[in-house]
C-alpha cells in the first residue's frame, strides 16, 4: 500500500494511495492518534472514491469517531476500462436511451464487477488493519448502495472481519441471493419506495434473502437518489455503535 | 379529567384520572416541574392502560423528556363491554381456536372500536393540553401498534394538534386507507417480517396508503410481538427530536 498524497478538510484527513493498482482513500480523522474502528464505504454505479457522495459519507463516520476507505471499483474513477467494459455500458446506456429496461444487464455488469472488487477489497482490508491509526481488534464495517450493495454482499458473505454492514437500493437477483444467505451479521438494508431503478418487489425479496437475524428493512418515499439524509446519519450510528465507538474497553 | 391516585415508580410518575367515563393515566417526570411535550399512548387488543408494554413505553418516553397519556380502549382494561363486544369477541376466539383466519373478522372490530376512541382521544387531548406539567405550543405525538394503530391513523388523520407519529403492525383495509391518505405529518410505520397475524403484503400497502411526504418503514424479523426494543427507543428518539425535546426556544 502506498501512500500519495494527503488532503484535509473540516477536521477530516484524505489520504490517497495506491495498492496492487487499485487506488482509493483512507479517511481519518485530523485531530486524534487514536485509532479508529473502519468502515469500507463502496461508492454506487459511475461514481468513485472521491464522489461527493463518498466524501459526505467520509465525514459523517469520522465525525462519528470511524475511520473509512473508498475505493475506485473496477472500470470506475481512476481505473481502466476494458472493451469488455465499453461494451457493456454502450449496451445499457442504449438501452436507457430507448426507453427500455437495462435491470438484467445492470445486475450482470455489477455482478461481473464484485467478481473482480471482492478479492481487492479483502487485500485492501489485510493491509488497512495492520496501520495504527486503524482499531482492528472490532471488526470492520460495511457501507454500500446499489452497485456498492452488489459488491458489498458478495464481500460480507465472504469476509469475517466486517461485523455490521448497510446495504441497500438493490433487487434481488438468483446470484445476489445466494451470497446474502451467507451473510449473518447485524445489518440494515435501505430501500426507496419510489425507485425508478429498482423494483419493489425485488428490492423487499433481496431484503428477505438475507440470512442475518438482527436486520432492520428502512424504506422511505422518494427515487433511487433520494435517500433522506437523517437515514444517512442514522446508518452511521447503527454502524458506530456495532463497531464500539465510545464503548469502554474496545481498544 | 378527574385525578384518581399516582404511583411513581423509577422517576416516572403515573397518575389515574377519568374523564368523561375514560380511564386513563398521564406519565410524567417525577423530578421537574418544566413542562414536556405530550405522546399519546394508544395499547394494542386486549392489552390496557397499564399493561406492561405501554408502561415501559411510557418510561422511554418520559425518560427522553415526553409526557405520556394512555387510556383503557373501548371494551378494554376497566371498562365495559357490551352484549355486542362480547359477541365479536367470542366470534374472533371462536376463528382463532378452530384455525380460520380471523382478520377481517378483527379488523371489523377494531374500526367498531376505533369509531368510539377517536372523540374520546380528542377530548382528553383538550384537557390534557391545558395542564401546566404539559407544554402545548409544539403539538403532540402519537404512538401506537396493532388495534393501536388502527385508532391512531383514524385519530391522526383527524387531528391537527398530532404532529408526529408512529404507527405499526397492521395491515391495509379500504377504511384504514380513506384514513391515511388524510395523514401528513412525519411518520414511522414499523412491521414485523414474519408477522403470524398481518400479511406482509398488507403491512406493504398499508404503509403506501400514508400521505405523509415524510415516512419510513422499518421492519424487522420476528412475529406480531417482537419488536426489537433498539426499534422501539429509536421511535422514541424520533417523536422527541419532532416534539422539539431538548431544542432552544420550544417553550
Amino acid at each position: 500500500m502506498r501512500f500519495l498524497s494527503e488532503t484535509t478538510t473540516n477536521g477530516v484527513t484524505g489520504r490517497d494511495f495506491v495498492h496492487d493498482g487499485v487506488p482509493g482513500v483512507l479517511w481519518t480523522p485530523a485531530a486524534t492518534d487514536a485509532p479508529s474502528p473502519l468502515v469500507l464505504g463502496a461508492h454506487g454505479g459511475g461514481q468513485h472514491k472521491r464522489a461527493p457522495r463518498s466524501v459526505d459519507h467520509a465525514a459523517r463516520c469520522v465525525a462519528a469517531g470511524m475511520a473509512v476507505v473508498t475505493l475506485d471499483a473496477p472500470a470506475h474513477g481512476e481505473r481502466p476500462r476494458s472493451a469488455e467494459d465499453e461494451r457493456m455500458v454502450a449496451g445499457i446506456r442504449s438501452r436507457v436511451a430507448a426507453g427500455q429496461d437495462a435491470g438484467e444487464l445492470v445486475a450482470e455488469y455489477n455482478a461481473s464487477l464484485a467478481r473482480q472488487a471482492v478479492p481487492e477489497w479483502r487485500s485492501v482490508l489485510d493491509e488497512v488493519l495492520e496501520l495504527p491509526e486503524i482499531s482492528s481488534g472490532g471488526g470492520a464495517g460495511f457501507w454500500g448502495m446499489s452497485m456498492g450493495s452488489v459488491i458489498g454482499i458478495e464481500l460480507v458473505a465472504a469476509e469475517p472481519r466486517v461485523v455490521a454492514a448497510v446495504f441497500g437500493l438493490v433487487g434481488r437477483t438468483e446470484q445476489l441471493a445466494l451470497a446474502a444467505a451467507g451473510v449473518t451479521v447485524p445489518m440494515r438494508f435501505l430501500l426507496q419506495w419510489d425507485d425508478q431503478l429498482i423494483a419493489r418487489e425485488a428490492g423487499l425479496a433481496m431484503f428477505d434473502a438475507f440470512a442475518s437475524r438482527e436486520k432492520a428493512l428502512h424504506a422511505n418515499p422518494g427515487g433511487h437518489g433520494d435517500v433522506p439524509e437523517g437515514e444517512i446519519c442514522s446508518a452511521v450510528a447503527f454502524l458506530a455503535e456495532r463497531l464500539g465507538v465510545g464503548r469502554l474497553g474496545t481498544e
